[in-house]
């Protein structure tokens, strides 16, 4: 039988059996209330007086009341602080722009204090006429606006041997969407003009580690941009501040930070981030290399250990979907571990290279269940389950871990990370 | 003889004829700057060091170096600093988000410190079966995300009699777009049933003011969320924290923030904020009533007074669009203060009732000019002239000033504030 109920458009709540948690008022009780001094009919206490000053925080901040939504790092993930990870709170998050505060966090020296008067950007190499640009001279290009992911292709990468991290934030929080604008990486090469006989880029961050990538002149020439601007302000520092690359649908960090140097050159550089990091080692020993797409993947994002159900009854399961490659074509959802599939909606912007958001109107009978979402992209790709990546992987890998998660939902409504074949 | 170049897709910034400010280094300067220590080629200071630790800032802000991009507010404008007005520095900002942080505010008695777990939604009047709802009940319906602008009718309204405010942060600050996430309305008023005698809801705050507005219900049931997130995250303090209403494309007072009342009624209620305020005072002393929608209006952002040119040559000229009644269809600019017009582009997405950036490629030869945007929406509006619009509304307004703005460049690169019929 469907999961799916035939859910009018009323009495969503009503229909609930409430098992736990708050209880929804009805006229009978609305009247009932006077002992409860801030409820309706009542006047709050925070009614009785005025507020804060308008203009109080000229720069504003959330409430209070949210100070556990932050970036949370795993000290044990990693050797030193400053090459590590913040996680996105991703179960706290809605629609599909990531706050530029709560934006994950991957560097490989730390979070340089760049000046933006005294950075440059210098392009030379191959190329008729190498450039040294200020922040100014890129400020008057004509600059492209696009909202797109940047994912981490560590995420999820410490699970290939099985659920690990009993929550969202760390088992996809690598991951983050914001509106991103600057100049295209093509308009600056046209600018210097490349030369036939270049085939790559080198782009090069101003931090510590230098930290540098080869990307193809084919993938240079198309979507990349050289970002100043972050949802809607300047990129802040642990993204970059003052300019960065943003690779659309690659590897995160391929998308440069920091960027001071882009060189032409005719073969890749074989850095050590594309060598001894970032290369996916197989099954018989060998490392692939340059596997930078990420590729299709989900998650549920309101049924997740961070939160679990309080009532039986309705609830929207949502989640997010996303793919290096292009649109989000459809998103499955499972409810029995995989053995039955059905079709959620999209909701929102569906836009290339960027999360998408996922909604599929549920009724909780109370009884566990084996939650899972599937993304299919554009392409045709399908999100694979983690017994299918293993099979051409193997266990030795950490990157590029895009299989199928399974939400463990109890009687309770506690959720668990969980593996399900 | 047109002000467009044929501009090719290179040499951008090679072509400008330089008055000012940085110079962009060629190659015969590239090994030349050994003296100046922070560019290339020489590695700057803060890559000789390691940076700050990943996690050091849970929640991020931006760089130091930006600090001047702040809502501001403007002392004389208001009685009051309680009921007063802090505008978006829009000549900053870029793409069509507005981060949170710099949301323009108008509080009519300031800032409440509304508890989540204690506030409540009140549904009643003509309905069958008035509700209260926490913050968790209205979590659990089924969730909307779409971008919207809100604007206050009273944004530019200094400006009837002429020129007054030398920036644009103060011109048309009081404007901010975001995305919304939460609940349509119509789905709560699903849940309490209608009755067929409301006529109107009024909407009615959790704040010192009991800010409250009358909303016909036809509009209430079409496209207002009951709204819990903002780009992303809680909706912060001073945009509603916990829920506020967004009224898509209605004067920005509508969507009424920290709601916590609606009410079902068969007339609207003649509050003071659709009495003495927020009525349009026509030239012959009587006072139009209940003008909601905020009409098709438009400003160029890049060059203003915050932004003057430093330098002739290539220049984008970039600014924001935006109708109440829908979809930006197209936008010109003048550079002779209305005389001729040019076809600008719309880039990136163009929303329903979100702002739209427009762009023209464009050479300035170092004259004076008179600068403007004019606005077209789906619906065929066309944005007017200062004198159109008075001739209708005469001097006595102060509401719904959505005219043609003049920036008047001078050859020396300064924008002012300026008229031109």
């Amino acid at each position: 039988m469907s999961e799916a109920k035939d859910l009018s458009r009323r009495n969503f709540l009503r229909k609930a059996s409430l098992v736990s948690g708050g209880a929804l008022m009805t006229s009978s009780q609305l009247w009932a209330n006077e002992n409860i001094p801030n409820t309706p009919p009542n006047v709050p206490s925070w009614m009785r007086k005025t507020g804060k000053t308008v203009g109080a925080a000229p720069y504003g901040v959330p409430s209070l009341h949210e100070s556990d939504i932050v970036r949370k790092t795993v000290p044990w993930l990693t050797a030193s602080p400053i090459s590590s990870v913040s996680f996105s709170p991703l179960h706290a998050l809605k629609g599909i722009i990531t706050p530029s505060s709560l934006h994950f966090e991957r560097h490989h020296s730390g979070v340089p204090d760049v000046s933006p008067d005294e950075h440059r950007l210098m392009i030379h190499g191959l190329c008729d006429n190498p450039l040294v640009f200020d922040m100014d001279d890129l400020a008057r290009f004509p600059s492209v606006t696009e909202i797109r992911f940047i994912e981490c292709p560590a995420n999820g990468g410490m699970e290939w041997r099985g659920p690990q991290m009993e929550a969202l934030q760390f088992t996809h929080g690598m991951l983050s969407c914001s509106e991103w604008t600057g100049v295209r990486l093509s308009t600056l090469l046209a600018e210097v003009g490349v030369k036939k006989a270049a085939k790559w880029i080198l782009a090069e961050g101003a931090d510590g580690a230098a930290m540098g990538r080869s990307i193809p002149i084919e993938k240079a020439l198309d979507d990349v941009i050289v970002a100043y601007a972050q949802n809607g302000e300047m990129i802040r520092p642990e993204q970059g501040y003052p300019i960065r690359l943003v690779n659309p649908g690659w590897e995160g960090n391929t998308s440069v930070k920091w960027l001071r140097r882009i060189e032409l050159g005719d073969k890749p550089w074989h850095l050590r981030e594309e060598t001894s990091k970032y290369t996916d080692v197989m099954p018989d020993g060998s490392a692939r290399q340059f596997t930078w797409v990420q590729e299709a993947n989900s998650v549920i994002t309101s049924i997740c250990p961070e939160n679990p159900l309080k009532n039986r009854g309705f609830h929207e399961v949502e989640g997010v979907a996303w793919s290096g490659r292009g649109k989000i074509k459809h998103v499955d959802v499972s409810f029995d571990g995989g053995i039955s599939w059905q079709r959620a909606s999209l909701k929102g912007l569906i836009l290339d290279k960027a999360l998408t958001r996922f909604s599929f109107n549920w009724n909780w009978d109370g009884s566990p269940k084996l939650m899972q979402s599937r993304a299919m992209d554009e392409t045709g790709y399908v999100q694979p389950t983690l017994e299918q990546l293993r099979a051409v992987r193997g266990l030795n890998s950490i990157y590029h871990k895009n299989s199928i998660q399974t939400w463990q939902l109890s009687h309770t409504g506690e959720v668990k990370n969980a593996q399900r074949s």
